[in-house]
């Protein structure tokens, strides 16, 4: 089974993952098949590793952790790899693969160019 | 003179700020006639304040102030507008405008969601 994780930073505010919970749903929707779970870096759960433990525990061979990130920060450079790194470790069965921070993506930026401009 | 300020959270990395001038080209290509100008909240400059004052200091008689976050969080719901309210006192004759933040809106996450399931 395919699982994928949107790995977003968190906030205090819990309204502050509304918008990740509907990336997941438009995901779901162009994929009902998928599995798609939400994860944090801090102030929110679950963890990274915990997300990844999950997924490994409903049997999932292959996971795509996307982060959903503006930009690609230390979080992203530092804090990910090292996390993915032990996941691996505990996980030796399961494919792991790190995609490329959403907001670097072109359609994304002119989707947004697209939204300052109706403003 | 229409002015248009991309508001995001800013970083240590300076690479950080790179998919945020490529938005500000994007917006550009579209509107090449545009005042189109960064602004960070922390760890890099202009400040928002400070890229008010820089439009209204080249004529801008109107600002479009889009937060390029993800999601609202505190930053953009207390911060932002008590920076708003100092720059209009300062401005008298400007038109601030507060734009909803850039994640929320459907087409940036249907954007996103094909980029996700691309891999």
């Amino acid at each position: 089974m395919h699982s994928i994780i949107l790995f977003a930073h968190g906030a205090r505010d819990p309204e502050w993952a509304r918008p990740l919970q509907r990336l997941r749903e438009a995901v779901l929707a162009r994929r009902p098949e998928a599995d798609v779970r939400l994860a944090f870096l801090e102030f929110m759960t679950p963890s990274l590793p915990e997300a990844i433990d999950a997924a490994a525990a409903v049997g999932a061979t292959d996971v795509a952790v996307v982060p959903v990130f503006l930009a690609q920060g230390g979080h992203v450079r530092r804090d990910v790899p090292a996390m993915l790194e032990t996941a691996c470790a505990r996980h030796p069965a399961l494919e792991i693969r790190l995609q490329p921070v959403l907001g670097e993506a072109q359609s994304v930026l002119d989707a947004m160019a697209e939204v300052v401009l109706a403003g």
